[in-house]
């Protein structure tokens, strides 16, 4: 719609494609529930309360008497490339779950297919329904140990900023580069303010004076805090913090309780995944978190703008959506009951049908480019024994821990020992780059024959391979 | 200070300017109130807390054990061009009363020099140590009955909004040319949009239909409610309300018991004042909406976000202003008693001290152009008698009335009756242009001899003379 037919639209002169009769509306303006109709035109919302002059011969009217009308909910922060599944079926598989916007940080992508990646992400999102918007990631290569598969520089991200739809500046990972000054990243967070845009900040365990540091360079917001403590410093020293439930790391269980038991307003605190693998994504989404937090005893209406007005107003696109309001998007989640948060139906822009199906270019494939690999690749050799670092993998952690083992070498070669649970562990540069290959001992997995590996392996995406035998493992 | 300069006294690598030990900040992000110290270099706030490391030799050092630390009030619309003053000293004169920050709009400033007299707000706000933001005037003519002295046109509006410190398009008072979709209207607003900017709204009794149009439109805010009833459906439909108290429309004894009544929460309202003259500004600013605020029953912290974070985060400087945060600008105010808002000293970008004092170009002055005015000039010729519109102006309201009278001529012209209070009143075109002088009649002044004239006369500034006679008059 131009901008005039949404005028028009609003004063009635353009009938409504769609109407919402009889339902509350969870306003989180004002939070109050308010019972009145709701006009849709374009996908936009147009009008609220007598909607009469907007229904015209050819608008919809659906009675929703009895139900709730909640904003469509917003994940704050996701690296969706978790989900091992497209844009576009992320989202659709999001909207069941009254999930109707994201803001996306591609990182991962990035990391394998750079800008052109990144290009392929901005014009996927002009395509879906879903209000997706785009960070631009801060930290490829996130580390100079392993061989990435592309380079965003300063001046490749500063441009990428520019782009309507992006929102801000990808999670700084390298917080030390930041406190170091480093002038490729002030570059990045400089150019994000004088654009108006976040920069999303990356702190695990950071406090006091390198806290500050880090918000005097510009970084607005965490997910990363590791206990309430540091997550409360934050809000208080002026962060936005996201509250994290994913499937990697949670902590609403946790942090709700002492937020509800310190009396602390929650305009600061929104609520994100930052990674949701499939099998909990079928189980639910950013539904789960306004139930989860409803049940630890925040109200409905609170809950609500945690995943809505709040991270609309943080990341400053609060005239498009996160709310029920009159010339935002129509992403809307009728419920059955608020304080369950049983979803009757989900519109999207107006529509209860997903997008379309987008078409990937040949270079997004095929991205696994390495030369034949042979069983002696993967050895470490010595001819006499050694102290060697086992890297030890700990369940539900992201970060591992370490021993130390003696091993012994069998004609030349280090072995793996799976009395001991010591595996041989391989990093396969996979980009059609170096092809190095970092080898090593892991303890964690309790494999007893064969090997296993996988290319999600953050941040680079090299292959990792893991096995009880370097015969398997090639 | 640079970005590496911020980066290094957050961390305290480079030792603050400023301490203020011992105070209660009053957060507004968290809605707490905490004693913490806080550290000031280059008039940001570095550090909040233990700021022990930011100490240095040269660190001054001031205890305010006792005392309460508010961020820095903002006026959030304001045309300080009411005050008689220059930018300079209506920031001065504000800073006594708490008020560090203001979203001002110079559309008198605009009406009389047009892009030039922008240029020149903008110069002088660069020059200031209060956080002054500008708005571009939308609406320059304000109206085609009268000569401006300028006229602001799309291309030059839109080219004016990427200026740094210009937060959006100032009040789009021209709402029946929105609601008609008037296309160079359409133009500012969708540049706004496109730059993640505010537009300005200015409906007032507007509800309904033409409201949803006019939101739908892009127009984010407004500040012309007149009654309650009106100012919460805006705010129920998405739309940021303004809570006036200037020196002449006032809204806030009404509209905030019947917003405590109804328990709405306050994140869509912010204070502004829209006008203070300057026998007011010496009485108060926008401490007394704060004052009155808690008066009224709302408890100092919201009283006190509603013209600090709300505003902020509506024009989306909070990451500058808005709140005692690190990170930000130290504009703090330091209070005896939280309950009374009584000021014991403001900090201005850390400081105490004043602004330098503006130099303006010699075009700034001498505006008022016109020829010689002759008695004549001002007549009203008539060789019979007349049922004559009258004007009448009620005390301390902005609308004037009217009512006919019956006039007889004498000599072939018609005169003022002071018995009846019917004054003469003309309009004198000042801006050295068409010359031309409208006539009338006015009642309501009561003047028994003499005449009164001023060029403060919205939104076109030409001369208003009113008198009991045109000899004076002229």
């Amino acid at each position: 719609m131009t901008l005039q037919e949404r005028i028009f639209a609003g004063k009635g002169t353009i009938k409504a494609d769609l109407a919402l009769t009889g339902g509350k509306i969870v306003n989180v303006n004002t939070k109050e529930i308010l019972q009145d109709d709701i006009a849709i035109t374009g996908g936009i919302i147009v009008g609220i309360g007598d909607i009469s002059d907007k229904i015209g011969d050819d608008t919809e009217i659906i009675d929703i008497t009895g139900k709730f009308v909640s904003p469509g909910l917003i994940d704050g922060h996701v690296h969706y490339e978790s989900s091992m599944l497209t844009l576009t079926h992320f989202a659709i598989a999001a909207i069941r779950h009254g999930t109707t916007g994201m803001i996306i940080d591609p990182h991962e992508i990035a990391n394998v297919l750079g800008k052109r990646g990144i290009d392929l992400v901005l014009s996927e999102v002009q395509d879906l329904r879903s209000s997706i918007f785009v960070m631009i990631p801060s930290c490829v290569p996130a580390t100079d140990l392993e061989t990435s598969g592309a380079i965003l520089d300063t001046p490749t991200v500063t441009s990428l900023l520019y782009n309507d739809g992006v929102v801000g500046l990808g999670e700084v990972m390298d917080f030390p580069g930041v406190l170091d000054a480093d002038p490729g990243k002030l570059d990045m967070i400089e150019e994000t303010l004088v654009l108006g845009k976040r920069g999303d900040g990356h702190c695990p365990g950071m406090t006091g004076s390198d806290l500050a540091g880090y918000l005097c360079a510009g970084i607005s917001s965490d997910h990363e805090s590791l206990t309430y403590d540091e997550a409360i410093e934050k809000a208080r020293m002026g962060m936005a913090v996201m509250l994290r439930e994913g499937s990697a790391a949670k902590s609403l269980k946790e942090f709700i309780p002492r937020l509800i038991e310190d009396g602390v307003a929650l305009d600061s605190f929104f609520f994100v995944s930052d990674d949701r693998h499939p099998e909990d994504l079928i189980a639910g989404y950013m539904d789960a978190h306004v139930r989860t937090a409803i049940d630890l005893g925040i109200p409905p209406i609170d809950a609500i703008s945690l995943c809505t007005i709040n991270t609309a107003k943080h990341y400053r696109i609060d005239h498009l959506i996160g709310s029920v309001s009159i010339g935002r998007r129509a992403d809307l989640v009728v419920l059955n009951d608020l304080e369950k948060f049983t979803i009757d139906r989900v519109f999207v822009s107006g529509s209860t049908n997903g997008s379309p199906k987008p078409v990937y270019p040949a270079e997004a494939f095929d991205t696994v480019r390495f030369r034949n690999i042979y069983p002696e690749d993967l050895c470490i050799k010595s001819d006499t024994p050694v102290e060697a670092n086992i890297i030890v993998a700990v369940p539900d952690e992201i970060f591992t821990d370490w021993r130390i083992e003696n091993l012994h070498p069998e004609g030349g070669i280090l072995h793996p020992d799976i009395d001991r649970d010591i595996l041989s562990i391989a990093v396969i540069e996979r980009h059609g780059k170096r092809g190095s290959i970092g080898k090593g001992f892991v303890s964690g997995f309790g494999f007893k024959w064969g090997a296993f590996a996988q290319t999600i392996a953050h941040d680079s995406h090299n292959v990792i391979v893991t096995g009880t035998n370097v015969e398997d493992m090639a």
